[in-house]
């Protein structure tokens, strides 16, 4: 069962007070918009001074990028039974394009003596309003949400580059973009521009008014996300709730519950009303377990109203595998893994039984008006996507994304949000074109790939294999990056797993981030850099992707509180430690360092530009060997 | 102390035993060259049949390239007490230009009730011979070391491509190779044409007859390095040999030693005996142990007594700072982590606290001259290399890499074999040109690197951040990998922070395999991945890099056996597994499947073609969003 009462509750006023308690050496801060209700938070983490060397000087604080909503924050009111407070519920309501829903809710029901469900009233649109964010922006307008992801985005860079220490930290490379435009400074309406143009969706279906507002699209920031659910073989609530409050917390900025046992709108519910960042789910799966697990009897009329349900729960993308044709099945049977999408299969199986085509696809339009409705966007299913990687790229897979081409002109035909899934398995040097591809058929429609995995012989790894591919995808224009856990292929992800993963995750994101020089990347590798070399190991703790684990490996060789100010590293041990040196270099400079470097720099460059004839000439005198 | 005197005896003949156990579903074989003493050692995996379904069919073995050398072969004699079988001994011996040394051994002391240090003769050239594998291929000469690095490095590719079972195991993307040439069949010749060219290294001690033959070149499988070595802060020798041992079977093709405490020469001893791939040193970590840690006491005259002992000990390569020049340094003053090499770090203290050019770099000429003398391989150190985003591929780097461009040439110019190493840190877009300038100021010399790390954020984590770069600039050419641990930065790296650097960099050099196309690397992955959709999971665990981990992910969501030859997992449950389905598929072809699907096929590119014409039309008419 989805929720043992005994101990629940107990458990989730425990889960609470463990969330609010904030990242490690951090504070949560806040930037005010335009008006009083609208207040993006970050997180920021306190740097110590540096008290030895020539460089005596405090350190500025490092803002960053924060998925943790209230979590973390030791003054926010986090009430897990209750849901969390509704930040966006004004907002909607002041738009005056929805009403309350008579459609009986569903939620799930509580078992007997365990906490009561949270619930909250739905919405959708009134008459035939399109209430997605693809359509106020088409008609020009700047919703508190574009606000709220512009501030959110810029993480403050603005501000920083007026301020003087900041100066060293912000220095960056180029980067190689490969043709996404990254603006040193998002505006609103910049964001308004990107969501009209459909390169990037902004998540935020009106019955989720819990969520902080983020943006997927290749001209922000790289997301991830993380997978969480039960399954029908392992199945506990809270344990579900306790790894949504940690993916967050460690930087998810969207987690799909893809559940598969029993109880599901019960799972879901909390989730949601848990969830400080968009939720999406594969309503497919619910639609199986509503016809008992027998995929001949799915119909159109049991999946609309699984969505239906899903929507007035508040999912904020749903993954429609419409790309699956009949004609494209075929293409399929010489693969080595065939097809490997559950989605996917599921429909293709379908399709085969009834010799008809896809009722996802039969019915889109109609998919179309549910979720303007309601500002569910897509995420067009991969269910053809290649499961190894020999399967990689073949004509399967880019038949379907041609249909998805197609379904995405239809979506935004109707105002909808449209992402694109992707592959899955593919090897290194055939990463690039998936993007291209994609880029080109579905018209600059998000890109939201799973990894992909650069090898098929690592189970147990996969988290690795596919942060490879991730990195680079990343680096070449996909928007959001879904995790994989050590546990692919294998088995169920526990806590560690998650945490595996979605660190795994936030290192390709960044490392795609850092490559295609986005403006607010580089400042935390400098920052986390200098505090190495100048030995400040709590700063370094603090600014690391996950502190604890950093601290605890630091602990395993040098425990002592001690050797945390010590002036040298396990590596070398305390004789000799390579990091001191620069002082010395640097006092070559002498009186006046920066002009007696820049002198030394360019006496090198003179003897360089002397020796490359001299070279040139021994180049042609030695024979290779 | 390097060695406890209690229990170490018992220790050593524990692991013996539980090194010659055999890799999990597994054998070794042996591939017989042209002379009865030349047998090349590799793995086989034993494939379970198919037995359900369309497709009942037994599963050929697969062999797969092994480093373990008489590891993992229960019939082998491993007595760790004496050392390995001396493997080369005797085509040492044959060539004839060798004699015995008369130089006192150098092997370090047991400490009282320890097990006696293994010991063998030390051998160097006679007279002024060159008995580098270099000066052989120069000559024309196939060594037996250069056909044990043919028939390795096929792995019976050319016997499998004669039988039909392979067939399908062996379909391959053709990969980007980026000017690598990997031939289908790597014959001897072509070995010594790559090692006479200076374009691979063959690592050979004459004094380390133990290891077995591989190669480190562009145009060979990319190889992976493994770091051993005790520190002054912890030290303890039976658990190294345990380490070597680990990192051996799991796939490291040579391993350093860096210790840096004490008893320096008997732990290295202990390793060479105990090691069948090439060991690597840094010298100049000994030699300043030997000036009491004073670094402004290093000479040329400690650090070539050092050089001289640890050759005769059987070090294949040795990593030499020739390239940290008075120059370059203050070129490092404006980094964010100035130097981070702990060798550069040394070089350049000894340069500015005498005002003196690098005592290597003067003395080049005369490491050439003992490094002919035994066969040991420049591995020429970036001791400028960037230890931060921030400072990569700046101005310090490349200047370095441009000295050892003019040093490879006289190491060539001496008969000496050469490879370079690389960073460190970079960020993704920049990892290419690391490569191509390196392939182009040094000559095509062996590119060794150290990742390189393409974010900072993530101590802890540094072998994922560094294996996404290592995987990326292995697919560029980096010849060999220097693998990175989770404690990177943080501390000493324990046995399961080596499995995990091993694993992650196995992965980094199979992906690299993949995406350039290497004609033996995609049948691992195919041969998993239809296990995998067969659900054959014990062929599964056995073909995976780490079985043990994978086997026991699997059976922490489902323990029982029954479940290892379930047709479901854990991920779908029993009800619906979305692998099943392409049998059903591949039923549409009718009773011809083959003939059935080609036509299937033929319908959907007849169908694509009428569309095109009317999507292009489309197109035109739906206006972007």
């Amino acid at each position: 069962m989805a929720v043992s009462p005994e101990g629940a509750a107990e458990r989730l006023r425990s889960l609470a007070e463990r969330a609010r308690r904030p990242h490690p050496g951090s504070r949560k801060c806040y930037v005010q918009g335009s008006r009083p209700d609208l207040r993006v938070g970050m997180r920021e983490v306190l740097q110590s001074p540096t008290t030895e060397g020539v460089l005596r000087r405090p350190n500025p604080p490092i803002p960053l990028y924060d998925t943790s909503g209230p979590y973390a924050d030791p003054d926010a009111a986090v009430d897990l039974a209750g849901g969390l407070p509704p930040l966006r519920a004004g907002w909607i309501a002041e738009r005056g394009d929805t009403e309350a829903s008579s459609r009986p809710p569903a939620v799930g029901t509580a078992p007997p003596g365990a906490p009561p469900v949270p619930v909250r009233p739905a919405r959708h649109a009134r008459a035939r309003a399109a209430v997605t964010q693809l359509a106020y922006a088409r008609r020009g307008l700047v919703t508190p949400e574009m606000e709220y992801v512009a501030l959110r985005e810029n993480v403050r860079l603005d501000e920083l580059r007026r301020d003087p220490r900041y100066r060293d930290l912000l220095r960056r490379h180029p980067g190689a973009a490969h043709g996404a435009r990254l603006p040193e400074t998002v505006t609103p309406e910049f964001v308004r521009d990107e969501v009209a143009a459909g390169r990037a969706i902004l998540p935020a279906n009106v019955n989720h008014p819990e969520l902080e507002p983020m943006a997927i699209g290749r001209n922000f920031r790289v997301k991830i996300n993380t997978n969480l659910g039960n399954s029908a073989v392992h199945a506990d609530l809270v344990e579900e709730i306790e790894k949504l409050v940690a993916a967050v917390r460690l930087g998810s900025d969207t987690v799909m519950d893809l559940s598969t046992g029993r109880d599901l709108a019960l799972t879901r519910q909390w989730i949601l009303r848990s969830s400080p960042v968009p939720i999406g789910t594969v309503p497919i799966y619910e639609a199986l377990e509503r016809v008992g697990g027998v995929v001949e009897d799915l119909s159109w009329e049991v999946f609309r109203e699984t969505v239906l349900d899903q929507a007035e729960q508040g999912v904020d993308y749903m993954t429609i595998h419409a790309g699956v044709l009949l004609r494209h099945i075929p293409l399929t049977a010489r693969r080595v893994t065939g097809i490997v999408s559950r989605g996917g299969a599921i429909l293709a199986r379908w399709c085969l039984a009834h010799h008809r085509e896809n009722f996802l696809t039969e019915h889109f339009d109609e998919l179309c008006a549910i979720f303007r409705s309601y500002d569910v966007a897509f995420s067009l299913g991969d269910g053809l996507r290649p499961g190894s990687i020999a399967d990689a790229n073949d004509e399967a897979q880019f038949a379907e994304l041609a249909t998805l081409g197609t379904l995405t002109r239809r979506a935004w035909a109707a105002d909808v949000q449209v992402m694109i899934e992707g592959p899955g398995h593919v090897p290194l040097h055939l990463v690039a074109e998936n993007v291209r591809r994609e880029i080109e058929v579905c018209a600059e429609a998000p890109f939201y790939t799973l990894g992909p995995l650069t090898t098929d012989v690592a189970p147990a790894y996969d988290h690795i294999t596919s942060a490879i591919g991730a990195a680079t995808i990343g680096w070449h224009g996909a928007a959001m990056l879904c995790y994989v856990t050590p546990k692919e292929h294998l088995g169920l992800p526990d806590a560690e797993d998650v945490r595996a993963g979605v660190i795994a995750y936030r290192i390709a994101a960044h490392a795609a981030d850092l490559a295609r020089g986005h403006p607010g990347a580089q400042i935390r590798d400098n920052a986390l850099s200098l505090a190495r070399y100048e030995f400040r190991w709590e700063d370094q703790f603090h600014l690391a992707l996950d502190p604890e684990r950093a601290r605890e490996y630091h602990d395993a060789t040098l425990p002592k509180d001690a050797h945390k100010l010590a002036h040298f590293c396990s590596m070398c041990g305390p004789r000799f430690c390579s990091m001191r040196l620069t002082e010395d270099v640097r006092a070559l400079g002498g009186a006046d360092p920066e002009e007696g470097l820049a002198r030394k720099a360019e006496e090198y460059r003179r003897w360089l530009r002397d020796e490359e004839g001299s070279e040139a000439a021994e180049d042609t005198a030695t024979a290779r060997p």
